[in-house]
């Protein structure tokens, strides 16, 4: 099969590869319907983080369950399933604790840029729907994949309720899924910060009530007039650079709660500035499959459409297309059909 | 009057001061019970922080009202009260979500090592008991004024529950105090991180169910080992250093909460760590004012007993030796007498 393989920045090829098998008993194959390209893609594809050797890509991906190893108990082929990118057992103590991102057996799946994926520990890993869903759906679903579980996440550990004031900081396809997770819980007042115009509409779409287009200690400032001096009760970080963790650190409250879901890079932070700040904070890799039930049953009740997200679909095989939209911006997040 | 005033590095002097008198119409005037030493006054006394000219020390007191100012209409002269380190109007947005440590026009109270005292916004800052208390519950009643409510405020920020596993970093007053608040919110095992046998054996008196002696990564591996690979719910930070805070963070379980209530020296945290760790991180300067009514309630019905904490009472005239046995360990904390 040809699948998206990384050679270095700037390098995504559409290449053969081998065709995933069976390699543990608790291991499944899928046939996708759907993958797409993440903001997190884009590290290595500008050359902030490495590629020392060619490499399959991509993490996203709902499909059909082509094969299962002997031990998969819960899953069948015909099946179609969503799962995320640290496959999980789903029964360990982190697992239980709901962060399967941290399972003790947990395992990266990658490749996903492809026909076809090996997804390990499929059990814990996958959550099938109980009928396939139609064509237009899939999109949605697949956003819960990642993107969708992540913004969802970034709320979740945000503390965001109803009547709740809410920053997002980032504007890139999990801050404006976070715009719509915020909205879902309740939040009474969401504010976007955003400079680029397609994206702060769909911010609003999505259910921002405020659009904040300065940045750093302007942006902050612009928070603190926004809400009386006081500062917002949750601010969700999506970018995940030095500059975005102290400009939603400093949005928030005391006793705030600040959330952060893109991995840092170059993110140092000094300990009296959190101490006197009186921020919480709580991130890392999102726990999607702790939210994948929800979110299915909230996207096949079409009470949210995360798929909208999607502002660039190519055949996989235009996959190197798709990062160069993102890479220059020109797309929000590409969807990708096998 | 004379008391304590810090000259720079183990300076501290006992001598003749301005008697405080009313400034604002918000203030009062105290004539002090029982105040104390603070680990938090050991940085300057150590020279860690610099003292730049001639200071009056300390800021954990409680006594009797003296005066109040014009403006002050829920004390009376007469009365015992408690307040705390910072003054605060608990008025305020942030007062009023219980950060009164935050507050908007919070100010600093100082030179509490003396007999006389003035607290700025006291209606605000002091809490009053019914009536004057006997003699023997002052210094439980003065250990509410910081060290036991920075202890409970670790054990809160922490998330500690009935039936959690909690570890405290730290063995100073503080930690030993954030012992007795995990057992008093209901913590099954509480592991107290101590190399010092009388510290070890009044965190056992104060509910303590294990001690663990070693520290930095063999601490956080013994910690892993009791809790079969797992990790603690809860981490109470009573310290303040980078080796305590990445020992704190590494001896929580994935999801779980780290508190942090010293004022943090030199702590750098990697953001990369943090995120990968998938801790909760909360604390800041303890807003005791939150729990004082509590706290005092606890200890009038002699539910608790903080005033343990104190190994050493001296009269006031003597501070510069209790800043000695404090700095040589040779005490745990010291009460002086005005």
């Amino acid at each position: 099969m040809k699948g998206a393989v990384i050679h270095g920045a700037r390098d995504v090829r559409y290449e053969e590869r081998a065709e995933p098998k069976i390699v543990e008993p608790t291991d499944a194959i899928l046939k996708l319907s759907a993958t797409c390209i993440c903001g997190s893609d884009l590290w290595p594809y500008r050359g902030i983080s490495q590629t020392r050797e060619p490499t399959p890509i991509g993490h996203e991906y709902c499909g059909i369950v082509e094969e299962v190893g002997s031990q998969v108990t819960s899953l069948r082929p015909g099946q179609f399933v969503i799962g995320s990118f640290f496959a999980s057992d789903n029964t360990c103590p982190h697992c239980l604790a709901g962060y399967q991102t941290s399972c003790q057996h947990r395992q990266p799946v990658g490749g996903a840029q492809a026909p076809m994926l090996r997804v390990p520990l499929a059990d814990g890993t996958l959550v099938a729907t109980r009928d396939v869903p139609s064509a237009e759906l899939v999109p949605s679903l697949l956003a819960a994949s990642d993107v969708l579980g992540t913004g969802w996440f970034a709320a979740d550990a945000a503390n965001v309720k109803p009547g709740k004031t809410v920053v997002v900081v980032g504007d890139g396809a999990v801050g404006l899924l976070a715009v719509l997770s915020a909205a879902q819980m309740g939040a009474e007042r969401i504010i976007a910060m955003s400079r680029h115009a397609p994206r702060q509409e769909l911010a609003r779409a999505f259910g921002a009530t405020d659009i904040v287009s300065e940045r750093d200690d302007a942006g902050i400032a612009r928070i603190k007039e926004l809400t009386r001096g006081i500062g917002a009760d949750s601010v969700l970080e999506c970018v995940g650079t030095q500059e975005s963790m102290l400009q939603a650190i400093g949005a928030a409250r005391p006793g705030g709660y600040v959330s952060y879901v893109g991995v840092p890079h170059g993110v140092e932070l000094d300990g009296q500035n959190l101490f006197f700040r009186h921020v919480h904070l709580h991130g890392g890799p999102a726990p999607v499959r702790r939210y994948l039930p929800k979110l299915i049953e909230l996207i096949l009740a079409r009470k949210i459409d995360p798929g909208k997200v999607f502002d660039l679909t190519l055949p996989l095989e235009q996959v190197a297309e798709g990062y160069r939209a993102m890479d220059e911006r020109r797309a929000i997040k590409t969807l990708l059909r096998p």
